[in-house]
């Protein structure tokens, strides 16, 4: 089996993704990212979903965002907002999906993986400058250049299935590729417990996907 | 002043990257990464050159990149070596200066800076593909897709102001900007106090660059 990197948070798009990596063949190696999260117990669902989808290995690098600050998913002075906003919202983490993605460039490099999987969505989180498809291009290009890949080795693919894809599709992939979203969390504000607050942007983009498909939402609510 | 951020390992050649955005007017906010390297004293040296240097912040993010390993610098088991090889050198650390300069533009995106100076050479290290222009170029396109800038900002621009200078010539161009080079260190494998090993490829360029300018070399080395 190839190897691949998926880049696994816990929430239900990357469990898809790491789903739709397994049927394509992949021997998939995870990685999360531990960055000060507000919501950490998208952690301990990422290692859940990793053990039940069968990838080969999941690792979980420590990275302290907080030092940075400049959102609301890491600091904690600022709220999660509960309804949408117009720009990019304040739970945008500066640079976070080019630093996810140079962490995985590094383990792809050591397990001499030529793919990379990550759950990027240009649709629900449209105001994410590195959601959209001319990001990914740009960082595929320049990750052929940066490592030894660039002088003795075979190109690197950056995999990004659900981009264009709206959460009912999603949900409806993952249903059909075993994904158990019980064991997900998205929620930006999670409690201990991964209990989901029911109000932030993520679950509402969560709760309007499962009622568009018809499936029964499993996700568990804070009381 | 105009904000940027310098990337500051410690050694002489972003001591020097750091002397020069300094001359260049730039308010200068460092920034280090504890990744698990041999060489910590690097750390403290970073550190002192902050201080001397006049930066106006010092931040050190601690990333442990030995969770990877795949590098003589991150993984104990793998030998510095003390003679040039051919090839890309085992010190090369996988996607190290992808994963650093994604450190530099998040911190960049919090502080509003549209500069990042960085202390890449093509000339010492032609293994390392991430020290080459191109690798350079292709980063800062990505970065100016990856961020709120892409949207609704400036343009970043990545300085790597030594990146085709040989050895002597940024010694000679960090003295004429008061670059304390007592105070940096650069061995793979310094020991607690900072004292340089003297045999590794680091040691033996810096070595080189003192003996071709005729400048003393301060460098402590191991008895």
């Amino acid at each position: 089996m190839r190897p691949a990197i998926v880049l696994l948070s816990g929430g239900l798009d990357s469990a898809t993704v790491l789903a739709i990596a397994r049927a394509e063949g992949f021997e998939c190696h995870a990685l999360s990212v531990d960055y000060g999260q507000r919501h950490r117990a998208e952690l301990d669902a990422a290692a859940r979903v990793a053990a039940s989808l069968g990838a080969a290995s999941h690792r979980t690098v420590v990275l302290d965002l907080r030092l940075f600050g400049g959102s609301a998913l890491t600091d904690l002075s600022i709220e999660v907002p509960t309804s949408p906003s117009k720009g990019i919202p304040v739970t945008y983490v500066p640079a976070r999906n080019t630093i996810f993605l140079s962490l995985a460039l590094a383990l792809a490099e050591v397990t001499r993986a030529d793919d990379i999987f990550a759950g990027m969505n240009a649709i629900d989180f449209s105001g994410y400058p590195d959601c959209r498809p001319q990001y990914i291009e740009a960082f595929e290009r320049m990750a052929n250049l940066a490592t030894k890949r660039a002088v003795e080795g075979s190109p690197l693919a950056i995999h990004t299935p659900i981009i264009q894809c709206g959460k009912a599709e999603i949900i409806r992939r993952g249903r059909t590729l075993g994904v158990d979203f019980a064991m997900t969390v998205s929620c930006y504000q999670a409690d201990a417990q991964g209990r989901a607050c029911g109000r932030c942007d993520s679950c509402r983009l969560r709760r309007e996907g499962f009622a568009a498909t018809g499936i029964p939402d499993p996700t568990g609510y804070q009381p």
